[in-house]
């Protein structure tokens, strides 16, 4: 079946009112569905409209609180913890992030960890907001667990992504946005959708072996760490997800490992928990806070330029920066409209009419 | 041939006088020395006494100053460049991550690159320098051009390790320090000496296939970024690798990507050099810069007793939590002593000689 395609616009609004109707402010909604967008457009489907009927019914159930009163609960010069008060992670992430931007303006670099919150979408739209005010950004999620650590028949972590973004001067900037598992959920489930083999080293199954069941994670299975087993690294996959899950989850006093709260409403909240919510972590480095900006960009122009143009291997086009892919699809899409698979188009049609609110017409 | 077998204060005592040999003072010698056994006690055999020949290569060529005058050449509240003045990185890299600690005793967080240093031994014993302040301890490195970006014929980046170190409360705390690599050099050099071969997924060849061939990279191969390939995640250890290179090399003034200096005195340098020596980067934070440091101990050892204790797959016989491996290691060659493989311990008795001074008697 054929994608529906709208314009970006179209569905910003849409996501816009949304959020008004389940009670939040103009300017939070206004947020929100920018970031949610920005997960459309940069191709990362997964993280983008697709999860907005989640997010409401994560309101349903009294997970998300539509009003929050975000606010900071201990500070030092160059950090912070932030309470989402169980507020859209759309909306507390950015919030954090700047608390990040202004500590970097003030003492070189700022440092935010949340508790109490909820999803935030990509890493990537957070990390990105430090690029304007010539920052480096970093911005990492914990998130409900799927993936066991090397050797565990357990599920202990979630996919955790971590986020750098670093500005540059006539060069696009360097955007590192990356799951801390051999593939990110939303490739399984694409897979899972068509019904289509995983490569091994995405997934084991229920007694820990690794598999080609795209299925195999609702069976007692579980995603894999980035190295996919022990042999090629697995351990240091698992490594870079437990640090994001300390440095998000047991800086900030939030959930963490096994007992990070799940993203569909259906599933049930384990049963004790040792944190509030879900947690992330910000971080903000003012470029001259180092080096005169305009050395750093030169060096910076240089070195993506050097990359960019690195001799590709046999059969492929081009070396790319990370970020060039997203950059390149949103570019696209921003102007020829964003595709949306059938279900999701029709789950965003039966949340309009839940709401009573008009769909994109 | 069997290992000889030398206690850690013999190791130790010789690498100091080697390094007061070359002209570098009493306590330079004595933190170096420190440093690079680190690496021995640890299991990291790679990075420790096997190396000690190649410094004084370095100190010979005039590549390595004994007589440094490691300064901060720039700094804000929370952040620092240091200039290591080309001294070693084993006593470049503990000063700058003492800047880190102490900005992060001031202002709550620490974070400083370098520019203008050598090769600093294990990035773990700087990262953990952290933990008796209650802090939670950050170190980088970037490394002369071995490693392939995804899709990349050529080599433009180094092994470039993280280390992040977490004090617990009286669990053992959390050391990760991992190449960004599919496998870390030193464990190529082993399968080199061997004669045996590599996993697919470790090495490329000049043509940019995976290859078996644990020699490839002497013949215009390379190492592969931590995933191997694209389906893997490549792009992902690629990405992190990338940003170890630009927090050290670009932010500080070094040089980065193909530009960073080699080790071996033998290798010429590159042509031209955006930048000066290799460089690192550091970062502290303290703990009760966010949340009371007796509720994060304890929260941290509930998370590592999690961990510890989770359910292990069929054949395994338990879940390890990063650094765990070499804390046991350390504990039993503090013991039973240090094994060096005959070459490295020929290599030793050659130095002693050429230097003049005594080998272990």
């Amino acid at each position: 079946m054929a994608d529906r395609i709208y314009s970006y616009q179209q569905l910003k609004a849409f996501t816009e009112n949304v959020f008004k109707k389940i009670g939040c402010s103009d300017e939070q909604s206004a947020t929100a569905a920018k970031v949610l967008l920005s997960a459309d457009l940069r191709g990362i489907d997964s993280h983008g409209v697709a999860r907005l009927s989640g997010y409401v019914r994560l309101w349903e159930v009294k997970r998300v609180n539509a009003t929050p009163n975000i606010r900071i609960v201990h500070e030092t010069p160059s950090t912070a913890v932030v309470d989402g008060d169980s507020g859209l992670g759309l909306v507390v992430a950015p919030y954090a992030m700047q608390v990040a931007i202004e500590k970097a303006k003030n003492v070189g670099s700022g440092w935010v960890s949340v508790e109490n919150s909820n999803h935030f979408g990509i890493a990537g739209y957070h990390g990105m907001m430090a690029l304007e005010h010539d920052m480096i950004g970093i911005a990492m999620t914990n998130a409900s667990p799927l993936v066991s650590p090397t050797f565990s028949q357990e599920k202990l972590l979630g996919t955790n992504p971590i986020c750098v973004a670093v500005p540059a001067g006539t060069e696009q900037p360097f955007v590192a946005d990356l799951a801390t598992t051999t593939a990110a959920n939303g490739k399984l489930e694409i897979l899972q959708r068509k019904n289509l083999d995983a490569p091994l080293g995405w997934v084991q199954d229920a007694n820990g072996q690794s598999t080609t069941d795209a299925h195999a994670v609702k069976s007692g299975g579980a995603l894999l760490p980035l190295g996919g087993d022990r042999e090629h690294g697995s351990h240091k996959g698992y490594a870079l997800g437990a640090m994001v899950d300390i440095f998000c989850g047991v800086l900030s006093g939030a959930n963490y490992g096994p007992w990070v709260p799940p993203f569909p409403a259906y599933v049930p909240m384990p049963p004790t928990m040792p944190g509030k919510g879900i947690g992330h972590f910000f971080g903000a480095m003012r470029i001259d806070a180092f080096r005169p900006a305009s050395e750093f960009k030169d060096n910076m122009d240089n070195w993506l330029r050097r990359f960019r143009s690195a001799k590709a291997i046999p059969g492929e086009e081009r070396v790319l920066v990370p970020g060039d892919p997203e950059r390149e699809t949103e570019a696209i899409r921003m102007k020829e409209g964003i595709p949306l698979i059938e279900p999701v188009d029709a789950d965003l049609k039966q949340l309009a009419e839940k709401l009573g609110i008009a769909f994109i017409s």
